[in-house]
């Protein structure tokens, strides 16, 4: 007879809020897992903000390196291999002169949950420390990080459209960078949020650190569930959308949800919710655009706008290295 | 008109022990390549395991790190990339200093023999040093091996069902870990041993090292023929060929093998070969149970015996990152 | 409204030698970029095969390694992740202390041109310095280079028919190593030139350095057109062709090639333009035999002249490596 698996981790993925679940902080209060930004107090994500702050340098001066993370070995699981996400958490292990390995790995575990975990217990008896894991299936990242042993530590790299935490501190460092603060701005999330780990993540990541108005901005398809979101304005009209605010993350759309939300093309979506220069003069003048990336450039944001003055869509991507480097250390320094 | 291959790989190819004619060994005795277990001696086969033993450390402490590679280029070429095996040599390497380098190539020297060993050349004009080489066709890691020059080894990841030379001594290890001694053991090798170089490697390693009894349990489809493991007692019973034993290794059974054995399902194939906590209470009450993954959880192994207090599996990979080091360690420090 | 891509990368592309356009030197005559042989001096060919020269070791000796790149960060950009350059450029960068990532993507400025260069942006916001790219497209790399900050360098790894300036290099240091000399050397260049990036970087790279005699071997429908290759004589033969010639560069032939050729079959190819040891005998008795790999063995080159005393093609390889870390520690240097 065929064995069925052993309960524990079959519950678990029965539980859309299974990163919950397990403890991301260890008992002396140090970081252990970043699963979701969900839990994390505003002390926790402002340490990890200023721990990262100290990893950032201009595009084109050499990065930061350091050798916290000598002897440590990282592991890539993404399922596939050529994200940017992948390339921004190699550099940031490397540069803290961690060993890293990339595994192509399809981390499912409605198909072969156990056979999953036998993956990682592999990995773990190959001494690898933090597993950096990206899939589809947003119960994944929580289900490895309660299997694993004390020692190692499970960093999300994104999960289904459920969180994607390094995005959410990278954003929010972001923001400060241009802001030099989080209380009193207005900030407004554009686009798909329903499907949205960027936005959720942003949401949690703003609302914790003070950030007293996020209004969210999507047709009436793409707007999230009322028990969603909660406390946000929300509005289906891009120009009152973005009103005044002074922030403005946009959102990329997948063609096939353009169609769900009865607009069949792209001209008709930029039209309606694409950020050209004309409409990005509706926010305060010094506003600042944001923007996760890939874009889809003449879709949901002009190219004028991605590439101009107020884009702040490249020190995201640098900032991103350096919030990784930060979650890394973090977590490995806190297992002494 | 089309040049016909020199007859010197041709040769090698029509032979299935083509590993043999490459010797393992330099003049002075020291290792060169590792192709098979066969024809090493049992104090070059000690030697392994001793040198082994000391980059042993617990799952959750710090590996070891040395730079007994440093300048030495390793290349892993693997007919698959994402294989547990390839993280353990890129690991086993890069702690011990080394540049490594992955490639996911089909050497086939049927399809096109010369145009492997320019890849081979290739990489050696490269400065490679060591070809760690994974390929179902059981003749290549030798037919590479005979080509390449002195200062170059070859060491085999797995070759088709013939030898698996790194996994023969990590089981090695991982018993003599337990067991403290190999005399008087008794072990038994469980699954489709006909198709099987875990096998193989095990036979040939533990037979060398003076295990005196080691059994064969299979069904008769799977079972090996007689001109093989000679030597061994063969059964068709899981329950007798068990029955007091010290060591019970399972195999991986293919699912479309199991139609071969004419158990039309797994279900079926668990009743007969399956090992259960039950079963495993007919051999010696500190048995050890070893699985060379990736398991069949609730096929050929049930989940509670494979996570069990006798199971001795997640031992065998931390040992087969340690074998890899002293391996990879013995033939280059072997060069001088 | 859909935008439109800027006009600048647009028109980019629909000019051939795109890659003329971006000045691969800095102001103060250092190299920064290398996209083509075209256009560089032959005191800067000259400084680049010196260089190289340094970094050359025999095959079976420890390679070079320097820290002349620590600190940078190498991004090889291929469409085919393994490919034997992709290695060698790997290998180089490794040995100068950079560290590297491999990304497989499709650099297509048609289907994408803009995500293509948000691409390359990421990468350059995460503080990559060179990216090494490979790709069908000839425009790419030359727009790759007109859009990166200053301090980042763009290496050609290969593009489309029309540039390979690393293979250009090596085959220079190769051709000097084996003659002492480029003054009075007669070189052939043999088979499918009309298609070959080896054969253009080669006859750029040979002229410039003071090659007088460069001859081009072709079937008709493999010959280059008129406005190419000026001043090089034109054989329909290989007989006359490499009649007392000093150096005889083969190149591959692809299958489909031989059909526009009117040579049905690898046996008339090799009966009319494949290299075998009588027809070697037509050119000088000390000439060498040089061919780009990958070897089409029995087809465009004999099994035996390939390993043959008077082949240097491995030495092409390990010259590529060194080539390559020259190039590497050239650009880089010449920022500060």
């Amino acid at each position: 007879m065929r064995r069925p698996p052993p309960s524990s981790w079959n519950d678990g993925l029965n539980k859309a809020d299974n990163e919950n679940m397990t403890s991301q902080t260890r008992s002396d209060g140090s970081l252990r897992h970043l699963l979701t930004i969900e839990g994390l107090t505003r002390a926790q994500i402002e340490a990890l903000l200023d721990r990262a702050a100290k990893f950032v340098k201009p595009i084109g001066q050499a990065p930061v390196t350091a050798n916290s993370l000598g002897g440590v070995t990282v592991a890539n699981l993404f399922t596939e291999p050529s994200t940017r996400t992948r390339v921004s958490f190699e550099l940031a292990a490397k540069r803290l002169g961690a060993d890293v390995v990339n595994l192509e790995v399809q981390l499912s575990s409605r198909v072969k949950g156990e056979s999953m975990l036998d993956t990682i217990y592999t990995l773990e008896a190959c001494h690898v420390d933090v597993f950096v894991i990206r899939d589809a299936e947003a119960g994944v990242p929580g289900l490895v990080a309660s299997h694993v042993k004390p020692h190692a530590s499970v960093l999300s790299a994104g999960a289904g459209s459920v969180s994607h935490p390094t995005q959410g501190l990278l954003d929010a460092l972001t923001i400060l960078q241009a802001k030099k603060k989080f209380d009193g701005l207005s900030v407004a999330i554009v686009g798909d949020v329903k499907h949205s780990r960027v936005a959720r993540s942003a949401w949690h990541t703003l609302s914790t650190l003070g950030v007293r108005e996020i209004r969210v901005v999507a047709p009436k398809a793409l707007m999230p569930d009322n028990n969603e979101f909660t406390g946000c304005e929300r509005f289906a009209s891009l120009d009152s959308g973005i009103a005044g605010v002074d922030v403005i993350m946009m959102l990329r759309i997948q063609k096939e949800r353009m169609a769900t939300a009865q607009m069949p093309d792209a001209d008709r979506y930029f039209a309606k919710y694409g950020l050209s220069s004309e409409r990005l003069a509706k926010a305060k003048p010094d506003a600042i655009v944001m923007h996760p990336q890939p874009m889809n450039r003449g879709i949901e944001i002009a190219s004028d706008v991605a590439d101009g003055p107020q884009s702040v869509i490249r020190d995201q991507v640098r900032n991103g290295v350096a919030v990784r480097m930060a979650v890394l250390e973090a977590v490995i320094e806190g297992r002494k």
